[in-house]
């Protein structure tokens, strides 16, 4: 019998394939493509979105999730099709003239903001912007409407489903009591540090050579996936065939070994996602904040812990050979080094909150009709010096317009950034008491229970559970900041 | 008003968008894929496939072809039109049944060709190649009778429309007539000279930048395309963004040099192919027989030259250093050699037309129902005896089983080649008389003249006119094997 349900999984079926080419379109448009093939490859990609559009939210597909409520389906069914209706919901709400205007208006502001930001032009930023914010909230309110919650909330649910911003006016307001203090404290303590740069220049294909070796150390699978060059790093492709990318500078190696290993716990995570029910809804990874809390996890947890760098650091010395400033001590202290900045995607993690907290209660209060764009600017310095005692006065190139999230309206997305920082520490404390052998195997470069732990916990279930219900099923508890706080102090004070 | 014709061009243009998606997600499969990405992107591709089937075939666009002939259209829009009516009736003719089945048996056949041919497992191929007949000959007679054609004609026109096997029968025949006994004088002729090959290795990343290089001089624009490795060069993208590869052995050069030369002549064909008209059928390349007349008139018309290869020695030299066997006698030697083998896709200038010849007898019969499967390894040994003195009995691994063509069902498509090596003389010679400075230019590495008549005669036009008469236009006369003649007898007599 041809169900409701059956019909509904051919359809997301079918979805995933266009999604798979519109992920390589899109992955090759950042590593491969030379310049003109531009606009020829922007028009394929719309096509695509607008065909996916379409089927997503053609009438039979909101009949069938009606239907398909009343079959019979086992608990792993339910939760597929609780995540069909969600991207069902998501897309439907919304006119396509809108859609269209939005889309447009972003393309616009974040054009121009290539050239205006390295030119410090806020006004003419401003004008496209204002665009992009009305037609946000516009956005904002229909969602919103439809599920009968806030505007900003109906924009955070986009990204971290079942967030609210009274939840996270708790957990930043906790951050926001200890975390300056503890930045203050560490600053001083690092003064007594003698930090050196490593002498240079690191050829780029021993940068690569080395990222190679790290990747195959936290098990990247090279038979379904690769490592490329962009000018963002990024974790792109299909569960099969994952794509990370990293960028290479002759004068230091630390940056893209770093993203290296961020990119590569986004990577395995995409790569363990359930296998037999890839192409479905919930074989999708559970929601930002828990992609990049696996990121976090590589790259702050395990990657900056002295034990892994120590144990890395043969690689390291493999490829570049003894140098100045290249002992371990000194490549442990660069790694943890705290030093707060005006750019958010260089800070440390102590700083990071302090960059995300303030893009939140701004881009929260923009959003909900509380301010307005002009007030951006002032808002910014006052919330820079408070948090971490750095002046932005008319320095727009490095404030206000130094992210491109807001150019084409990703409001309600930096806060999954520090949310990922904390499930992170949560669940590698968590990994830590179960895996009693844990701090010994990093050291000797045996991740194997670390990942199975993982596998266990989280990549196995995509969607499954709700993030909430992830974390009490992997920790015994829902989100914690006591754990991001206790790392914090027993690595850095 | 919107015209029947406006709709049918933005259809196509939709289409083109498709297709697009499709290229480059074809290229990465060939050129960055990991192996287990290969079951999703397939998937996807064919997803894309029957997608792109669906639209083309729609019974509006019937309609609309049928109105759009009582349209008022310019001379442009009247080859559009009869072009997208070519494509419409290509893919609509045929039952959907039919095309998945050919496609399954292909697909079947292919992979398991990949064992067979090395284990030299005739029988097994055969039974799979017994199917993909089967179904090409339904194919190939629905296409027949709706085209009031022969069967064979019918498959021949997918590839070179207004070819016939009547056609080739006169070509092929000419040439059967002095082919031979010039390959023999030549091969005599030769025996006198000392081939050595130049000492390795010749280091990958030397030898790519040689070809880029090379690319350069023949005015590839890398603003627009690029170089890679795969197992088999080819020409894939689309026209704003190119992509060509090759594949490099370290003991010898030459073959990846001469591999991007010719693949640098698809690509400008596709990279000058009309900018205002791409996404329309009229900007797409005339043939595959036209299309193999760019890269032929690159590698051996102009590649093979003597003229031309001393002019690209120093760019050899540039990358390898002075080496034992690096002169550049043996180097235009080497690369002028005529040597009678099994392989096709080695063969020299002077071999090759034998090669097809021998394929089309035997492809054209089977497909007319006159031979069937069984018959094909008697008629090839005796044909390779008959056309170049070489013994293939038993040998099927080198024989009849070498190519891919047949067994995916792309009967008709060999042809092309030697069609194309056809063109490609009479082509050459005429610039050459309307060049007056061409000998020397390319000498002195300057091709300007030469790319822009190529330009005004093929590229820019596309589609717009019928092979016979885009031929008639450039040289005045449709084919004519003297032309061909005339150049092998100067180059190798």
């Amino acid at each position: 019998m041809t169900t409701a349900y059956s019909q509904l999984r051919a359809t997301f079926t079918r979805l995933s394939r266009f999604t798979h080419l519109s992920a390589v379109a899109g992955w090759d448009m950042q590593t491969m493509m030379p310049p003109e093939g531009s606009k020829a490859r922007s028009e394929a990609l719309a096509e695509l979105s607008v065909l996916h559009h379409q089927i997503l939210t053609a009438p039979k597909v909101g009949e069938w999730l009606e239907q398909a409520t009343q079959e019979d389906l086992n608990d792993l069914e339910q939760s597929n099709l609780r995540e069909m209706a969600r991207q069902y919901r998501h897309s439907a709400l919304l006119p396509e003239s809108l859609v269209e205007a939005k889309s447009l208006a972003g393309a616009r502001c974040e054009h121009a903001w290539r050239r205006q930001r390295p030119a410090n032009d806020w006004e003419g930023f401003a004008d496209n912007l204002r665009e992009v914010v009305k037609l946000s909230r516009q956005e904002a309110t229909l969602r919103a409407e439809a599920a009968g919650i806030s505007r900003y909330d109906a924009l955070l649910d986009l990204y971290e489903p079942g967030m609210t911003a009274q939840k996270l006016d708790g957990i930043f307001g906790e951050l926001k009591s200890w975390l300056p203090q503890l930045l203050q404290t560490v600053v001083e303590k690092q003064r007594a540090i003698d930090f050196v740069q490593p002498h240079g220049p690191f050829a780029i294909d021993k940068q690569k050579a080395l990222g190679l070796n790290v990747m195959k150390r936290l098990g990247f699978n090279f038979d379904a996936g690769r490592l490329d060059i962009s000018a963002h790093p990024f974790c792109g492709g299909v569960p099969q065939d994952v794509r990370i990318t990293t960028r290479y500078n002759e004068n230091e190696f630390i940056t893209a070994m770093m993203g290296v290993i961020h990119e590569t716990g986004h990577a395995r995570y995409e790569q363990n996602l359930p296998k037999e029910w890839l192409g479905q809804p919930v074989a999708h990874a559970r929601s930002m904040g828990v992609h990049e809390s696996q990121s976090l996890l590589f790259e702050m947890q395990l990657g900056c812990s002295e034990r892994f760098l120590k144990s890395i650091f043969p690689l390291v010395i493999e490829q570049f050979g003894e140098r100045e400033g290249l002992d371990v001590t000194n490549f442990i202290n660069l790694n943890q080094r705290v030093q707060p900045g005006l750019i958010r995607v260089d800070a440390d993690e102590l700083s990071y909150p302090a960059h995300v907290i303030l893009r939140y209660e701004i881009e929260q209060a923009l959003i909900e009709g509380e301010i307005e764009v002009e007030d951006i600017p002032a808002l910014w310095s006052s919330k820079m010096q408070q948090y971490l005692g750095l002046d932005t006065v008319g320095n727009y190139t490095n404030g206000c317009m130094q992210d491109i999230h807001w150019t084409d309206g990703g409001f309600g997305y930096f806060p999954t950034y520090t949310l990922g920082a904390m499930y992170a520490a949560q669940l590698f404390q968590t990994a830590n008491k179960a895996i009693p052998t844990l701090q010994d195997d990093i050291s000797r470069g045996d991740l194997t229970a670390l990942f199975q732990w993982l596998n266990q916990n989280i990549w196995q279930h995509g969607s499954r559970f709700s993030t909430d219900q992830l974390m009490k099923n992997a920790t015994g508890e829902t989100l914690n900041t006591d754990y991001f706080r206790k790392h914090l102090e027993s690595r850095y004070l």
